[in-house]
Protein backbone atom coordinates (compact mmCIF):
# COMPACT_ATOMS: atom_id res chain seq x y z
CA UNK A 1 0.00 0.00 0.00
CA UNK A 2 1.51 3.18 -1.23
CA UNK A 3 1.45 6.48 1.39
CA UNK A 4 -1.43 8.63 1.62
CA UNK A 5 -2.02 11.68 -0.63
CA UNK A 6 -2.58 14.81 1.33
CA UNK A 7 -4.82 17.48 0.51
CA UNK A 8 -4.71 20.74 2.00
CA UNK A 9 -7.77 23.35 1.87
CA UNK A 10 -10.07 26.15 3.17
CA UNK A 11 -13.43 25.17 2.89
CA UNK A 12 -13.91 28.97 1.42
CA UNK A 13 -12.22 27.95 -1.67
CA UNK A 14 -13.79 26.94 -5.10
CA UNK A 15 -10.85 25.04 -6.61
CA UNK A 16 -10.81 23.41 -3.02
CA UNK A 17 -14.32 22.23 -3.30
CA UNK A 18 -13.77 21.50 -7.05
CA UNK A 19 -10.94 19.01 -6.16
CA UNK A 20 -12.84 17.41 -2.59
CA UNK A 21 -15.34 16.18 -5.24
CA UNK A 22 -12.74 14.15 -7.28
CA UNK A 23 -9.80 13.65 -5.52
CA UNK A 24 -10.86 10.28 -3.01
CA UNK A 25 -12.05 8.95 -6.34
CA UNK A 26 -9.06 9.23 -8.51
CA UNK A 27 -6.67 7.86 -5.17
CA UNK A 28 -8.96 5.19 -4.87
CA UNK A 29 -8.47 4.35 -8.48
CA UNK A 30 -5.16 3.66 -8.04
CA UNK A 31 -5.37 1.88 -4.73
CA UNK A 32 -4.45 5.81 -2.76
CA UNK A 33 -6.29 6.50 0.87
CA UNK A 34 -6.36 10.85 0.77
CA UNK A 35 -5.58 12.64 4.46
CA UNK A 36 -7.89 15.61 4.13
CA UNK A 37 -6.58 18.94 5.79
CA UNK A 38 -8.93 21.64 6.09
CA UNK A 39 -6.97 24.67 6.78
CA UNK A 40 -6.84 28.78 6.92
CA UNK A 41 -6.35 30.69 3.88
CA UNK A 42 -6.85 33.43 5.52
CA UNK A 43 -3.62 33.06 7.97
CA UNK A 44 -1.59 31.71 4.50
CA UNK A 45 -2.70 35.04 2.74
CA UNK A 46 -1.16 37.43 5.81
CA UNK A 47 1.90 35.11 5.76
CA UNK A 48 2.63 35.48 2.28
CA UNK A 49 1.40 39.11 1.52
CA UNK A 50 -1.55 37.44 -0.79
CA UNK A 51 -5.06 38.18 -1.10
CA UNK A 52 -8.60 36.58 -2.20
CA UNK A 53 -8.66 36.73 -5.97
CA UNK A 54 -11.86 37.99 -5.62
CA UNK A 55 -10.50 41.08 -3.59
CA UNK A 56 -7.30 41.61 -6.32
CA UNK A 57 -8.17 44.16 -8.85
CA UNK A 58 -11.70 44.19 -10.77
CA UNK A 59 -10.60 42.77 -13.87
CA UNK A 60 -9.12 39.39 -11.85
CA UNK A 61 -11.69 39.50 -9.50
CA UNK A 62 -14.58 39.25 -12.11
CA UNK A 63 -12.35 36.84 -14.05
CA UNK A 64 -11.98 34.57 -10.69
CA UNK A 65 -16.10 34.37 -10.98
CA UNK A 66 -16.07 33.47 -14.42
CA UNK A 67 -13.75 30.68 -13.59
CA UNK A 68 -14.79 28.88 -10.78
CA UNK A 69 -18.55 28.59 -12.54
CA UNK A 70 -16.66 27.44 -16.04
CA UNK A 71 -14.28 25.20 -14.05
CA UNK A 72 -17.12 23.65 -12.40
CA UNK A 73 -19.07 23.03 -15.59
CA UNK A 74 -15.89 21.56 -17.43
CA UNK A 75 -15.49 19.21 -14.71
CA UNK A 76 -19.33 18.36 -14.51
CA UNK A 77 -19.91 19.78 -10.44
CA UNK A 78 -22.41 21.63 -9.86
CA UNK A 79 -21.73 24.72 -8.58
CA UNK A 80 -23.54 28.18 -7.31
CA UNK A 81 -21.33 31.27 -6.40
CA UNK A 82 -21.81 32.11 -2.54
CA UNK A 83 -23.86 35.09 -1.90
CA UNK A 84 -21.31 35.57 1.64
CA UNK A 85 -17.80 35.31 -0.33
CA UNK A 86 -15.91 34.80 1.16
CA UNK A 87 -16.06 34.16 4.61
CA UNK A 88 -14.63 32.23 7.43
CA UNK A 89 -14.28 28.52 8.38
CA UNK A 90 -12.91 28.00 11.45
CA UNK A 91 -15.95 26.14 12.92
CA UNK A 92 -16.42 24.00 10.26
CA UNK A 93 -12.83 23.17 10.55
CA UNK A 94 -13.09 22.58 13.61
CA UNK A 95 -15.80 21.06 13.60
CA UNK A 96 -13.82 18.48 10.93
CA UNK A 97 -11.25 17.39 13.33
CA UNK A 98 -13.44 16.84 16.41
CA UNK A 99 -15.19 14.21 14.06
CA UNK A 100 -11.91 13.13 12.44
CA UNK A 101 -10.50 12.23 15.94
CA UNK A 102 -13.78 10.41 16.32
CA UNK A 103 -14.76 8.70 12.77
CA UNK A 104 -12.95 9.40 10.07
CA UNK A 105 -15.44 8.62 7.80
CA UNK A 106 -17.78 10.33 9.50
CA UNK A 107 -15.35 13.52 9.04
CA UNK A 108 -15.16 12.68 5.09
CA UNK A 109 -19.08 13.01 4.92
CA UNK A 110 -19.29 16.31 7.01
CA UNK A 111 -16.69 18.11 4.86
CA UNK A 112 -18.80 17.00 1.74
CA UNK A 113 -21.92 18.43 3.17
CA UNK A 114 -19.99 21.61 4.13
CA UNK A 115 -18.81 22.24 0.86
CA UNK A 116 -22.07 21.39 -0.71
CA UNK A 117 -24.05 23.49 1.62
CA UNK A 118 -21.83 26.42 0.78
CA UNK A 119 -21.44 26.14 -3.31
CA UNK A 120 -24.92 24.20 -4.34
CA UNK A 121 -27.21 25.28 -1.59
CA UNK A 122 -25.77 28.74 -0.63
CA UNK A 123 -25.57 28.35 2.63
CA UNK A 124 -23.53 30.66 5.52
CA UNK A 125 -21.29 28.05 6.80
CA UNK A 126 -19.21 30.48 8.70
CA UNK A 127 -22.45 30.57 11.19
CA UNK A 128 -21.92 28.06 14.24
CA UNK A 129 -25.78 27.18 13.77
CA UNK A 130 -24.90 26.19 9.62
CA UNK A 131 -22.36 23.70 10.45
CA UNK A 132 -24.11 22.10 14.06
CA UNK A 133 -27.03 21.74 11.52
CA UNK A 134 -24.77 19.92 8.85
CA UNK A 135 -23.46 17.71 11.30
CA UNK A 136 -26.43 16.68 12.95
CA UNK A 137 -27.89 16.00 9.96
CA UNK A 138 -25.49 13.41 9.66
CA UNK A 139 -26.25 11.59 13.01
CA UNK A 140 -23.72 13.69 15.35
CA UNK A 141 -25.06 15.21 18.56
CA UNK A 142 -25.51 18.49 18.40
CA UNK A 143 -24.95 19.86 21.99
CA UNK A 144 -21.93 17.59 22.24
CA UNK A 145 -20.27 19.51 18.97
CA UNK A 146 -21.31 22.76 20.22
CA UNK A 147 -19.28 22.22 23.54
CA UNK A 148 -16.54 21.43 21.61
CA UNK A 149 -16.40 24.28 19.26
CA UNK A 150 -16.13 26.53 22.22
CA UNK A 151 -13.16 24.67 23.59
CA UNK A 152 -9.38 26.01 23.78
CA UNK A 153 -8.50 22.50 22.96
CA UNK A 154 -10.28 22.54 19.83
CA UNK A 155 -9.41 25.57 18.68
CA UNK A 156 -5.44 24.97 19.47
CA UNK A 157 -5.64 21.88 17.23
CA UNK A 158 -6.84 23.93 14.32
CA UNK A 159 -3.90 26.63 14.76
CA UNK A 160 -1.94 23.64 15.10
CA UNK A 161 -3.27 22.07 11.99
CA UNK A 162 -2.73 25.66 10.10
CA UNK A 163 1.02 26.20 11.69
CA UNK A 164 1.65 22.56 10.61
CA UNK A 165 0.88 22.88 6.95
CA UNK A 166 2.71 26.03 6.85
CA UNK A 167 5.92 24.37 8.10
CA UNK A 168 5.54 21.83 5.47
CA UNK A 169 5.71 24.94 2.82
CA UNK A 170 2.57 25.15 2.09
CA UNK A 171 1.70 28.94 0.15
CA UNK A 172 -1.68 28.57 -1.40
CA UNK A 173 -4.78 26.20 -1.29
CA UNK A 174 -5.55 23.92 -2.20
CA UNK A 175 -2.45 22.31 -2.09
CA UNK A 176 -1.94 18.38 -2.73
CA UNK A 177 1.23 16.10 -1.92
CA UNK A 178 1.62 12.89 -3.42
CA UNK A 179 5.40 11.18 -2.73
CA UNK A 180 6.70 14.89 -1.47
CA UNK A 181 5.34 16.17 -5.01
CA UNK A 182 3.09 18.95 -4.64
CA UNK A 183 0.62 19.83 -7.14
CA UNK A 184 -1.26 23.27 -6.20
CA UNK A 185 -4.48 24.30 -7.73
CA UNK A 186 -7.58 22.19 -8.81
CA UNK A 187 -6.27 22.60 -12.22
CA UNK A 188 -3.18 20.67 -12.12
CA UNK A 189 -5.67 17.66 -11.26
CA UNK A 190 -4.63 15.64 -14.80
CA UNK A 191 -1.35 15.84 -13.75
CA UNK A 192 -2.31 14.29 -10.27
CA UNK A 193 -3.65 11.36 -12.55
CA UNK A 194 -0.89 11.01 -14.57
CA UNK A 195 1.27 11.50 -11.55
CA UNK A 196 -0.36 8.07 -9.90
CA UNK A 197 -1.18 6.44 -12.96
CA UNK A 198 3.22 6.27 -13.85
CA UNK A 199 4.44 7.08 -10.77
CA UNK A 200 6.14 10.22 -11.32
CA UNK A 201 6.77 11.70 -15.39
CA UNK B 1 -14.60 31.64 -40.92
CA UNK B 2 -15.06 32.30 -37.43
CA UNK B 3 -13.30 35.45 -35.62
CA UNK B 4 -9.70 34.87 -34.58
CA UNK B 5 -8.37 33.62 -31.26
CA UNK B 6 -6.35 36.79 -29.30
CA UNK B 7 -3.46 35.18 -27.23
CA UNK B 8 -1.39 38.14 -25.31
CA UNK B 9 2.22 36.71 -23.82
CA UNK B 10 5.34 38.14 -22.32
CA UNK B 11 8.46 36.28 -23.97
CA UNK B 12 9.36 35.76 -20.28
CA UNK B 13 6.66 33.49 -19.29
CA UNK B 14 7.03 30.01 -19.29
CA UNK B 15 3.28 29.37 -18.92
CA UNK B 16 2.89 31.61 -22.23
CA UNK B 17 6.01 29.82 -24.05
CA UNK B 18 3.72 26.49 -23.23
CA UNK B 19 0.74 28.18 -25.06
CA UNK B 20 2.77 29.28 -27.82
CA UNK B 21 3.81 25.85 -28.92
CA UNK B 22 -0.25 24.60 -28.53
CA UNK B 23 -2.37 27.36 -29.05
CA UNK B 24 -1.64 28.11 -33.15
CA UNK B 25 -2.66 23.84 -34.25
CA UNK B 26 -5.25 23.68 -32.09
CA UNK B 27 -7.29 26.86 -33.46
CA UNK B 28 -6.66 25.54 -36.63
CA UNK B 29 -8.07 22.00 -35.42
CA UNK B 30 -11.39 24.00 -35.24
CA UNK B 31 -10.90 26.21 -38.32
CA UNK B 32 -9.42 29.15 -36.11
CA UNK B 33 -6.37 31.77 -36.93
CA UNK B 34 -4.95 33.04 -33.51
CA UNK B 35 -3.37 37.08 -33.55
CA UNK B 36 -0.65 36.73 -31.14
CA UNK B 37 0.26 39.98 -29.02
CA UNK B 38 3.42 39.91 -27.20
CA UNK B 39 3.28 42.50 -24.34
CA UNK B 40 5.11 43.34 -21.27
CA UNK B 41 4.21 41.72 -17.89
CA UNK B 42 6.33 44.15 -15.78
CA UNK B 43 3.68 46.64 -17.04
CA UNK B 44 0.43 44.84 -16.06
CA UNK B 45 2.61 43.44 -12.59
CA UNK B 46 3.14 47.28 -11.84
CA UNK B 47 -0.45 47.97 -12.23
CA UNK B 48 -2.47 45.34 -10.71
CA UNK B 49 0.33 45.29 -7.44
CA UNK B 50 1.66 42.18 -8.54
CA UNK B 51 4.94 40.25 -8.95
CA UNK B 52 6.78 37.27 -11.18
CA UNK B 53 6.18 33.96 -9.56
CA UNK B 54 9.75 33.57 -8.84
CA UNK B 55 9.73 36.93 -6.19
CA UNK B 56 6.91 35.53 -4.54
CA UNK B 57 7.70 33.88 -1.40
CA UNK B 58 10.54 31.34 -1.34
CA UNK B 59 7.90 28.11 -1.23
CA UNK B 60 6.04 29.70 -3.85
CA UNK B 61 9.09 30.27 -6.14
CA UNK B 62 10.41 27.36 -5.95
CA UNK B 63 7.42 25.54 -6.56
CA UNK B 64 6.80 27.59 -9.58
CA UNK B 65 10.32 26.52 -10.86
CA UNK B 66 9.44 22.79 -10.47
CA UNK B 67 6.01 23.48 -12.17
CA UNK B 68 7.26 24.81 -15.25
CA UNK B 69 8.92 21.86 -16.10
CA UNK B 70 6.97 19.56 -14.97
CA UNK B 71 3.99 21.07 -16.58
CA UNK B 72 6.11 20.96 -20.02
CA UNK B 73 6.68 17.16 -19.46
CA UNK B 74 3.63 17.15 -19.24
CA UNK B 75 2.31 18.75 -22.17
CA UNK B 76 5.47 17.03 -24.16
CA UNK B 77 7.59 20.37 -24.95
CA UNK B 78 11.12 20.86 -24.34
CA UNK B 79 11.87 23.21 -21.29
CA UNK B 80 14.74 23.50 -19.49
CA UNK B 81 15.02 26.70 -16.73
CA UNK B 82 16.81 29.90 -18.41
CA UNK B 83 19.59 30.78 -15.87
CA UNK B 84 18.39 34.50 -16.48
CA UNK B 85 15.27 34.28 -15.31
CA UNK B 86 12.82 36.70 -15.53
CA UNK B 87 14.71 39.19 -18.15
CA UNK B 88 13.22 41.83 -20.07
CA UNK B 89 11.76 41.21 -23.71
CA UNK B 90 11.07 45.13 -25.13
CA UNK B 91 13.44 44.06 -27.95
CA UNK B 92 12.08 41.18 -28.43
CA UNK B 93 8.51 42.10 -28.69
CA UNK B 94 9.41 44.85 -30.68
CA UNK B 95 11.25 43.04 -33.27
CA UNK B 96 7.67 40.73 -33.21
CA UNK B 97 5.80 44.26 -33.91
CA UNK B 98 7.65 45.52 -36.60
CA UNK B 99 7.97 41.80 -38.93
CA UNK B 100 4.41 41.61 -38.18
CA UNK B 101 3.51 44.80 -40.55
CA UNK B 102 5.15 43.61 -43.05
CA UNK B 103 5.52 39.65 -42.80
CA UNK B 104 3.05 37.65 -40.18
CA UNK B 105 4.33 34.43 -40.93
CA UNK B 106 7.71 35.48 -40.52
CA UNK B 107 6.76 37.00 -37.12
CA UNK B 108 5.15 33.95 -35.86
CA UNK B 109 8.62 32.05 -36.80
CA UNK B 110 10.14 34.78 -35.34
CA UNK B 111 8.26 34.53 -31.94
CA UNK B 112 8.42 30.82 -31.57
CA UNK B 113 12.40 31.11 -32.10
CA UNK B 114 12.59 33.48 -29.32
CA UNK B 115 10.45 31.82 -27.39
CA UNK B 116 12.72 28.33 -27.82
CA UNK B 117 15.87 30.62 -27.91
CA UNK B 118 15.02 31.23 -24.17
CA UNK B 119 13.55 28.10 -22.76
CA UNK B 120 15.43 25.16 -24.77
CA UNK B 121 18.91 26.85 -25.58
CA UNK B 122 18.86 29.18 -22.48
CA UNK B 123 20.38 32.35 -24.78
CA UNK B 124 19.39 35.86 -23.46
CA UNK B 125 16.95 37.33 -25.11
CA UNK B 126 17.03 40.43 -23.45
CA UNK B 127 20.06 41.39 -25.31
CA UNK B 128 19.64 42.88 -28.24
CA UNK B 129 22.32 41.39 -30.11
CA UNK B 130 20.40 38.02 -29.34
CA UNK B 131 17.25 39.17 -30.95
CA UNK B 132 18.91 40.56 -34.26
CA UNK B 133 20.82 37.01 -34.18
CA UNK B 134 17.65 35.37 -34.19
CA UNK B 135 15.94 37.40 -37.15
CA UNK B 136 18.54 37.40 -39.13
CA UNK B 137 18.44 33.54 -38.89
CA UNK B 138 15.52 33.68 -40.39
CA UNK B 139 16.56 35.75 -43.45
CA UNK B 140 15.64 39.08 -41.70
CA UNK B 141 17.97 42.17 -42.70
CA UNK B 142 19.75 42.47 -39.51
CA UNK B 143 20.71 46.29 -39.91
CA UNK B 144 17.49 47.36 -40.40
CA UNK B 145 15.68 45.98 -37.86
CA UNK B 146 18.85 47.25 -35.77
CA UNK B 147 17.75 50.39 -36.93
CA UNK B 148 14.12 50.05 -36.55
CA UNK B 149 14.34 48.71 -32.67
CA UNK B 150 15.97 52.10 -32.03
CA UNK B 151 13.37 53.91 -33.54
CA UNK B 152 10.68 56.06 -31.40
CA UNK B 153 7.70 54.70 -33.45
CA UNK B 154 8.65 50.94 -32.62
CA UNK B 155 8.67 51.99 -29.11
CA UNK B 156 5.39 53.95 -29.32
CA UNK B 157 3.70 50.95 -31.17
CA UNK B 158 4.61 48.27 -28.16
CA UNK B 159 3.68 50.96 -25.26
CA UNK B 160 0.34 50.96 -27.68
CA UNK B 161 0.06 47.67 -27.57
CA UNK B 162 0.54 47.04 -23.77
CA UNK B 163 -1.89 50.08 -22.88
CA UNK B 164 -4.35 48.48 -25.88
CA UNK B 165 -4.27 45.20 -23.74
CA UNK B 166 -4.79 46.49 -20.05
CA UNK B 167 -7.78 48.64 -21.53
CA UNK B 168 -8.84 45.27 -23.10
CA UNK B 169 -8.62 43.70 -19.45
CA UNK B 170 -5.75 42.10 -19.87
CA UNK B 171 -4.84 41.52 -16.05
CA UNK B 172 -2.23 38.56 -16.25
CA UNK B 173 -0.55 36.74 -19.06
CA UNK B 174 -0.90 34.34 -20.60
CA UNK B 175 -4.55 35.44 -21.90
CA UNK B 176 -6.51 33.92 -24.52
CA UNK B 177 -9.95 35.39 -25.61
CA UNK B 178 -11.78 33.15 -27.77
CA UNK B 179 -15.72 35.25 -29.20
CA UNK B 180 -15.36 37.15 -25.28
CA UNK B 181 -14.70 34.61 -23.31
CA UNK B 182 -11.44 34.49 -21.71
CA UNK B 183 -9.29 31.86 -20.49
CA UNK B 184 -6.13 33.12 -18.33
CA UNK B 185 -2.89 30.59 -17.75
CA UNK B 186 -1.61 27.75 -19.84
CA UNK B 187 -3.85 25.19 -17.82
CA UNK B 188 -6.87 26.70 -19.37
CA UNK B 189 -6.06 24.55 -22.43
CA UNK B 190 -8.36 21.94 -22.33
CA UNK B 191 -10.89 24.26 -21.41
CA UNK B 192 -10.18 26.58 -24.60
CA UNK B 193 -10.26 23.09 -26.84
CA UNK B 194 -13.54 22.05 -25.36
CA UNK B 195 -15.00 25.96 -25.69
CA UNK B 196 -13.26 25.32 -29.53
CA UNK B 197 -14.94 21.72 -29.91
CA UNK B 198 -18.53 22.78 -28.49
CA UNK B 199 -19.10 26.35 -29.05
CA UNK B 200 -18.97 27.25 -25.60
CA UNK B 201 -20.48 25.17 -22.71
Amino acid sequence: MSAPIDFYFDFSSPYGYLLSEKIDALAAKYGRQVRWHPILLGVIFKATGSAPLTLQNPAKAAYSLLDFERSARFMGIPYRQPSKFPLATQNAARAYYWLDDEDCALARRFAHAVFRALYVDDRDISAPETVLEIAANLGVDRSLLETALQSPAIKARLKDEVDQAMQAGVFGLPYVVIDDQVFFGADRLPQIEKWLESGGF
